[in-house]
């Protein structure tokens, strides 16, 4: 069973247009959407109490997704600071659309992560890059969004993005719109693809893809990264 | 001084259309066009003695570009070996175009570097996503050619390409149309634009490209690989 | 059920000192370390029909195991070919010891692979470094073998090599002992020790490494790379 | 004319037994040692104004070299983040030892930078990886120091560092000791022997490395990343 918390800033979803696209929220529409019986789904919001994720969610969170935009200077350093410890000990983190400026991302990154973009709802194709990979897993070769936000390259991530999607946009742009890395123990998955005011994410594809990353995601083990240097290490000279 | 060796398979431009574009062979228009004082540039072909490349002339070449495409299984197995052991030894290696499917390509990274195609004279745009990258200096961010041959992912390259340019196509296809390797001692640049029946080495951006890329490629020191394990190393144990 | 081919040349064996220290070979040590009921293990030896690989072995294979020294030069390229488009296609490729210069490596890497050794017995002590790899599972963070040949850096091998084990030699040494890649589908692992006159492929250690190597390296998918290319891409510009 | 400053901690060599061996400050005692023509060269100190860094000295740094310990905590956050945005921007940094785990350079990388560690004094033995690489120039393939602290594996680092360095040290451990990583259009050098109650920084091929490293962290050219999304992209769909 993997723990799976799904963090949504909720800000939106609480005057139209976006409302009537996710009454519930974006963070329900996925959870309903990757259901599964290996899958324990808990759905939090920037607004409940300690942010969201007070320290008995996060400890017990396998995957965690994570959608923010208006307010992710509202994120206390702190609990930004947690998540990261989190992730390095083997917490998988799938960031979501414009999450690639939450402080989350830009922390685990340590780079800017600024893209380009234009919001006037043009076409987005997306492609397959890595098709043996886990996340592409019965996902087609190629998949159309009829509208979406456009994420523009240059995208400042670090070289080692293991590249899974990239994607067209009907104005001329192309981005790298699915990327893997690793920090410390924990696997880290940007997927581009939802912006608040389209129904990305009751598309089957955009589900498939979510659903195969957070099992992709799930640790191999979790273990503090800190403490390792707590204690000066054994010498061998001694030994035979 | 940078010793730039153009090495053109030269079969193409014999027949129209290619011969009205490139009456001189696509070798000679970016000899042109990329000269300069510190470039000593020498065009081949290969149907010159020893398809272009005997010793002394592959063992005076800091960087060797390569164009190439019907005749590709004509190269010998011999020459493939001699090139990739220079590149390993530290020349820098510019493969254009077609050139993705060559012996020489495929031998110094080992995978398929297959992609797909279409042929349709459709337009292309760059964009540069390394701004600060030595083979971006002088480069718009983005700039399109109007008629080119599309080149789509999957590119079937190794995880360590680091990305200069992506392309967006007319036809709804994306592509990582400039990447860089290092293997051995030797850099590694892939440049897909170049279709034959195009006048695409008579662009200007795309010239400064290629001119960069040479002077990033040269050599830091040239050293052959495989005698390095000729002979046991040297033991340490006694040292104080 | 993964189908695992250990392939060894199987010549040092056939005299001693190897005799005494695998009289039935190495390939059939290390069958019956990482023996489990999800391997179907078949053991091949380069003097066998075919060195061992026909096609109804090959295309059969999920992963394939590589010990080989004396004879790399003996393996014909027409099989070293089929080899790598298999890996390419999808198949995992664990290459042990003294295989980083058999022709299999060096075809799906491009490098030449090339390292520094001294045949001494010396001490030899592993560290994992990347404690949430598969790989590493059960593996204590380091170990020793009490003899073993050293090979030590410079490692002439591509950037993307993921580092899993790194070893330390009496002599002096270092070396990333053990690294993973992937090209194409396909997934590689090299693991360095496993002299032919030491007992490692007894050592407990050792064979985890090897069985988890065999389980990470199980193909996702099997597909060809080269027919990619066949035809034109489809054109989406007519679409809505 | 490379604008260099090196910021320096400098506050173990204000007590014995480091203030014998640096009187006037690593900082003083590197920049004294790599010294030359092309180098403009700033010491600064935690304990200067602005904690040494004022807008006016950062905003002329090309590249900036760091060495911290104990006051690590002390640095302000607004200067941290002021560091991270020139380096994105283009600034070159090269971090020395103990600074594996400030702020700085875990806030440019993301993870942890935690490893092991026993400070008995014993030999470090560097070996070069990357011998074509320009910050190995002039250096010898392998060289030790009789006295370093050991820093050993695992590091936790991002998996695109280029290992330039590798160690052996005597008490039985391994460490990628000279690594280097992009992130924006920053080049960043760590470098691990300088133990401060070690001569390290009077080691001549210690003061070449950081000399080369100084050379290759110059920056082709300084953009800060963060405005980039401040407007909309152009929309090329109007084009012919």
């Amino acid at each position: 069973m993997i723990r799976v918390t799904i963090w949504n800033e909720f800000r939106h979803e609480k005057t139209e247009p976006v409302k009537s696209v996710y009454p519930e929220g974006m963070h329900r529409a996925i959870a309903a959407g990757i259901s599964a019986d290996d899958l324990d789904i808990t759905c939090v919001a920037l607004d409940d109490p300690e942010q969201g994720l007070p320290e008995e969610i996060l400890e017990n969170t396998d995957v965690l997704l994570w959608w923010g935009h208006w307010a992710h200077r509202e994120l206390s350093d702190e609990l930004v600071n947690r998540i990261r410890q989190r992730v390095l000990a083997g917490m998988g983190l799938i960031v979501l659309h414009s999450g690639h400026d939450s402080k989350v991302f830009k922390s685990v990154l340590g780079t800017s992560c600024s893209l380009r973009w234009r919001q006037v709802g043009e076409k987005e194709r997306l492609w397959v890059t890595a098709p043996a990979h886990p996340i592409a897993r019965n996902v087609p070769r190629t998949f159309a969004l009829p509208h979406e936000e456009m994420y523009g390259e240059p995208f400042d991530i670090p070289d080692d993005a293991k590249i899974i999607f990239m994607s067209w946009f009907q104005g001329g742009d192309v981005f790298r719109s699915g990327v893997t890395f690793q920090r410390g123990n924990g696997k880290i998955f940007y997927f581009a693809p939802g912006h608040e005011t389209f129904p990305t994410y009751y598309d089957k594809n955009i589900l498939t893809v979510i659903g195969n990353a957070v099992r992709w995601a799930a640790p191999v083990m979790i273990e503090p990264k800190q403490c390792i240097q707590c204690q000066p290490a054994e010498n061998f000279t001694k030994e035979p």
